[in-house]
């Protein structure tokens, strides 16, 4: 056995070099490529891929993963156990998928962003629709060939983005939240109390908003020397190897607090990725945290810390050094103004409270589409439907509706984990506040304790434990809207005071 | 034959879609990466380089190349002739190449790069002097290896660089260029002309340097839907794939001029790429292209346009408008300002005039160099005895002395481009100014009717001739430093008054 752990470990560190490869390539993608080279450079990219793909499914390294998985009562290291059991699970999944097979759902996927680019672009769902109709289909393809498959196609979808958490406990989870949301979004409606937002769109150049950017990084603790800032069309964050984890934004002349909360946003995923175990990355077992658990952390960030009193205490004085074209709003203002709850069209830009609701929308649609309750062309008039009903908004056209998320052109299943995420950050901060004085920390910028505290307990076993595992160990609890519920309350009541 | 020929280039695309994944991968090395990330982002490169070379060097295609070599005359189309020409050439110089000893040599660049980056750094030749007699040594290995080796060790490496030409042709250019240049640098010196050069140094914010050399790339005819301008530590151009040519800048905030004259230089190259035939690239042969007429069209947009008195009148208000830092600066006072000819340290930042001596110096000492004439701890005192002899100047450190270029961390060969670029230009302009009006079209701005005829003439057959063939074809003449020595008198004789 040491022998093929051993071999088996070689064929981890060439796939390695292409994982790196594609995340420089990917990156290059999303940032810099210009329009002329788009066609040429995603071929590209659906060519490694496809080598890469090649490479973890040859006979050998299938060979490898059966015995080294009958026989791993041999090994003795816990984490080359865990390293076997994943891979075990995952060429379950994928065993059946031939090469062609991976190459066709490439070019599915590369053709359905670039068919949903231009259906936004021209705010018409008609010249996405056969593309989502293939990506619907060839999904679903994949997920028939699994050995492993769960019974209902949805759950199969789910476990893939966030390990565990299905339907039986999703359909609860969300009837709760959504409960709690619309009783606090009533109450909101309700408050007499106005924020000001009349300098919401004032015009602040934007090598200003750069500067501004790199000082949020630096202040919450992301590392530039093993990463970088630039800008793309939809900002996402690269890791790209184990010193490269970059992140990007978008700047709007218009739109700085879009700009400042993207970066903090990105910057949170950043810092977890800076921050895992060397013992996992030597192990291999370094992709395994799940989208819930690395957008808990990414919100924690943005949200729990940024949009809170005590982080706009510490960064006002720098907000106003920086743009002298706000220099006539208060600490108070600033604060208000972060934290405006609005039902609104576009989930990207939503406040923490509506956030929920714009998350249960797709959840519920993507149950419909999956049990085959709805047909591709009849998925606009629902999803206006539900924008109006849930948050009372009519919905003007696809590009500001169904079009708005990139996520569907690449299948189903992400979305309920954005929901997810505020969860366990609300679950675990509970005990963070009783382990360190998370709030005074905040307000004196100390974020060596604070990220100190991340790295100990909510880092540290993401890569090893199911989000079930994870939150139980974290809080001693199981996944519930509670706590989030209750933080949410906590904190409109005193901005809306009702 | 057909089918020969078929599979051949089956293999070629193969080989293009690794020298595009590089192209984007050696672009991020070169700009984006961050520190932490370095040296795995260089192992990714040097991955990657020997799968290349592996693949271009397997017996498959090694039998293709022969036989098609031996059948030649029996495929139709010209330029698929000469493909297998070129092929058949640079296969009888790397075919005794084994991958081991081309990953070795990739290593030996790679540590000879990043020692050279530490000894510039530290101001300290002995840092890169071990690396530097490795590089020394292993060029030499790799050219004995050659099946169709030049007598003259040298000539392989200036055979290389500028096909054809070697040191019979060039130790005369160099003499006359060499006199022609003292000469003038001698009138230059007895001029009793001064020119205001108070308001070099004065700072200008980067975002406006940003702004401006989007400005004149658009300008001169640069396709930014095929590009893309973004910053490094050394400014280079990179012909990532067919429509990705891409420009890097490095902003000085106390160099204005420095950044405006690089981006002209580096816009000059792309221009040149993004306007070679198509037929060329379908024959896959895109990539031949020498580096003295790359310098000779770079060169051209910096010098001979972007000196010149009518670009300078064509792109003064605009200049004042975005930099009011130089408002007071008139017209004849900036042209000057960028003709200031003055013997100093750097290469990079050298007018027109003394460039070349620069060349001659570095030319004078590869050739000690490859004839085993200098021991490798001698090579900085030679550097700056010459730099005394030629330019008059003191080297104060070797930063500013012999570790100012990276050239020869990957070996020798390319300097004399540089000075063969200047003078095949200067030969080209003097039919250009025959056939089009071209001192009156560059006052009005008009790049399409100058790119046109570059195009035209210039470009249309650089990937087919050589460098010999070319020039011949382009102005009768062979090349001489004549028409070089002669503009730059006509030029300097009405800044300098003498």
């Amino acid at each position: 056995m040491e022998n093929k752990l051993k071999r088996f470990k070689e064929i981890l560190a060439l796939l390695r070099k292409y994982e790196h490869a594609l995340g420089i390539m990917y990156f290059d993608f999303e940032t810099i490529v210009p329009n002329g080279a788009r066609d040429d450079e995603g071929d590209i990219l659906d060519f490694f891929s496809n080598e890469h793909f090649k490479l973890s499914h040859s006979d050998e390294i299938k060979g490898l993963i059966q015995d080294l998985y009958q026989n791993k009562d041999k090994i003795s290291d816990p984490l080359d156990v865990k390293l076997v059991e994943i891979w075990y699970e995952n060429y379950a999944k994928t065993k059946n998928i031939t090469p062609e097979l991976d190459l066709k759902m490439s070019n599915i996927y590369s053709r359905a962003y670039s068919n949903w680019l231009k259906a936004k672009e021209a705010k018409d769902y008609s010249l996405f629709k056969d593309s989502f109709k293939e990506v619907i289909d060839i999904q679903r393809v994949a997920v028939n060939l699994r050995e492993n498959k769960l019974e209902k196609y949805y759950d199969n979808l789910l476990d893939d983005c966030e390990k565990g958490m299905l339907q039986e406990d999703l359909d609860p989870f969300f009837n709760e939240l959504k409960v709690g949301l619309i009783e606090l979004i009533n109450k909101i409606k309700n408050s007499k109390h106005v924020i000001r937002r009349d300098f919401l769109n004032r015009n602040v150049p934007i090598y200003k908003q750069e500067a501004f950017s790199k000082y949020l990084l630096e202040l919450n603790g992301y590392d530039f020397n093993r990463g970088a800032l630039t800008t793309t069309e939809h900002p996402f964050t690269s890791d790209i190897a184990k010193n490269d984890a970059r992140v990007t934004t978008h700047y709007h002349e218009d739109m700085v607090l879009s700009n400042i909360f993207s970066v903090i946003h990105e910057g949170g995923h950043a810092i977890f990725m800076q921050n895992e175990r060397d013992e996992d990355y030597d192990h291999f077992i370094n992709d395994e945290i799940t989208n819930g658990m690395h957008e808990s952390v990414s919100r924690f960030y943005e949200n729990i810390v940024g949009r809170s009193k005590e982080y706009i205490h510490l960064i006002y004085p720098k907000f106003i050094e920086t743009f002298d074209e706000f220099k006539d709003i208060s600490e108070r203002e600033l604060y208000e103004a972060v934290n405006i709850v609005k039902p609104s069209l576009i989930r990207t830009e939503a406040d923490e409270v509506t956030y929920g609701l714009h998350i249960i929308i797709r959840y519920e649609m993507e149950k419909m589409i999956c049990n085959n309750e709805i047909n591709v062309n009849d998925i606009p008039a629902m999803w206006n439907k539900l924008y109006k009903d849930y948050l009372g908004v009519g919905v003007p056209n696809d590009s500001l509706g169904v079009l708005q998320d990139v996520h569907w052109s690449s299948g189903f299943g992400y979305f309920p984990s954005y929901a997810i995420g505020n969860c366990y950050n609300a679950m675990y901060i509970k005990r963070m506040e009783k382990e360190i004085p998370f709030r005074s920390l905040l307000e004196k910028g100390d974020f060596t304790t604070i990220n100190k505290w991340m790295k100990e307990n909510v880092f540290i076993h993401a890569n090893v434990l199911t989000p079930k595992e994870w939150i139980k160990e974290l809080t001693g609890e199981s996944l519930s809207p509670k706590a989030f519920l209750k933080y949410l309350n906590n904190k409109y009541k005193d901005i809306y005071q009702f």
